[in-house]
């Protein structure tokens, strides 16, 4: 397959690197420093102490290279619209765009340029953190789940086993809403605290204060959940963000290392994605919009 | 009249120098060296860069000194029973116990200790730091209103003359529980979030999102108020509190410094009244739950 993945950042890289084993696979960047660095060493992969390199190819400009069969977003999702903006030559009619980012909803984005049939939504277990430009940490692997956001997800077979065979298993499934929703149920309410408190995630299940206040935006979440046709169950997504705090005790978000260094964090289409689904559909969700206005508050004062 | 003042603070240093020239003050202090220091050197109060001795006596054990006319509790609001409870050789049959605390609700406290008809409760618009044991910084002053939990309040006259001929100009009014809400309105929305965030007043004005959080607060807060039979206007509410921050921009506050230097704060009797009160009353209070834990998060954070 052609793939184009805009964004080499931690996740785009560790994608980017992966996949271009079996793929033709090109990183669009904005930052010229990074793409030169890749280019000319490739993208490093740390891993249980090992160091892996792998050789997508890199470029700022895409405007040279043609349709592609699989556009991967992995820029952050405020700059989504500007991105494909920037790229929308390398979408033709058979061409597929997958998002993988953090939080939810950004289909809306998306389908401003491909038809719903066309959009793959998604989510995936693996975590990575830049160590330096074109060297990423791949801290933790698992599964990625895919599906389309309209129409058959078999379709997606390919895709799935050209992920799998270059070292990233992949599903597809039918249901891919509620596997989006499962992953954002943790960002929602164990990471964004993370960010606002400044702690690791295992202080999210340690202090009754901030647990109370994870549930609450766990249950709001799932009461706009339920109203959207999405069958979740408050009291069992609770026991999973549970489970998974007990297991990841140290570990750090990136929202969490938004505030710390002054970056604008995702939060809008985090709890922000809870907050506009819930007006939509008439659900309260009061501490949602607590949380995005309490993180942008902490972002604005970094500007002061 | 023979004044106890529990809590030779910012507050009560403040109160109890005033107060000693036509009064008969004695401070009731637990740290020994407060005490020995205010015995040997006086009150100091800076004002306006001028520097004023006041004499008011000091104890840390008042069991010999019998009962008072009025009993002044300018402790922390989470250490009002324990203080009460030490001291209650002081309370006679007619003695008053006033509380001008921060927040709201001690008169719950106290009577446990004395008659509702014996509670004064009010609040005041001065403002005071501690420089350093025995010494304070007069920030600004202000009207001190004052009212009876139960009864005619009238009878208080004697006292607000005292207080008013001593420099603290003071009044009584039979709607004290309006003026406590009042002051209270601009601790559960502005100060909290000072904390919260770690920012000056200002920016509670300045940052459209803390603002926007401020706004709910006081809405939510004005709804309780409303349910327990006090007459406030929410958008009047928020246009005194607008009025206010704009004309404190530099201002820090008590609870701010609270998380800053990791002390418990007084979250329980600010926004936890309006917790518990929104919990009695059955009106929602969200934005009141999700503050409280937060203040209580970012607590724990310091005894990691």
């Amino acid at each position: 397959m052609k793939i184009a993945i805009l964004g080499a950042g931690a996740m785009g890289s560790l994608f980017g690197g992966y996949l271009s084993q079996k793929n033709e696979v090109c990183l669009i960047e904005i930052n010229q420093g990074i793409v030169e660095k890749i280019n000319r060493y490739g993208v490093k992969i740390l891993r249980n102490g090992e160091e892996r390199v792998l050789y997508p190819k890199a470029t700022a400009d895409s405007s040279g290279i043609g349709c592609m069969d699989l556009v991967i977003i992995f820029v952050k999702s405020m700059h989504t619209r500007n991105a494909l903006s920037q790229n929308k030559h390398l979408i033709g009619g058979d061409t597929y765009v997958m998002t993988l980012q953090n939080g939810a909803g950004h289909e809306q984005v998306i389908a401003e340029f491909v038809p719903p049939e066309r959009i793959i939504i998604g989510t995936t277990e693996h975590n990575s953190s830049i160590v330096e430009p074109g060297c990423v940490h791949h801290g933790g692997g698992g599964k990625t789940t895919i599906g389309l956001c309209r129409g058959d997800s078999s379709v997606l077979q390919p895709i799935v086993d050209s992920f799998s065979a270059c070292g990233l298993p992949a599903v597809v499934t039918d249901d891919v809403e509620k596997a989006v929703w499962k992953k954002l149920l943790i960002n929602i309410s164990a990471s964004v605290l993370t960010a606002v408190l400044q702690v690791k995630l295992g202080y999210i299940l340690s202090d009754e204060h901030a647990w109370a206040i994870a549930q609450t935006l766990i249950r709001e979440a799932v009461a706009v959940a339920k109203a959207k046709g999405i069958d979740l169950d408050a009291e069992q997504s609770i026991a999973d963000v549970k489970a998974l705090l007990a297991g990841a005790k140290d570990g750090y978000t990136s929202i969490f290392a938004d505030l710390r260094d002054g970056r604008r964090s995702e939060v809008d289409t985090i709890n922000g994605y809870v907050v506009s689904l819930a007006k939509k559909l008439q659900v309260p969700a009061p501490s949602h919009e607590f949380v995005v206005n309490l993180v942008h508050a902490l972002e604005g004062k970094k500007k002061q």
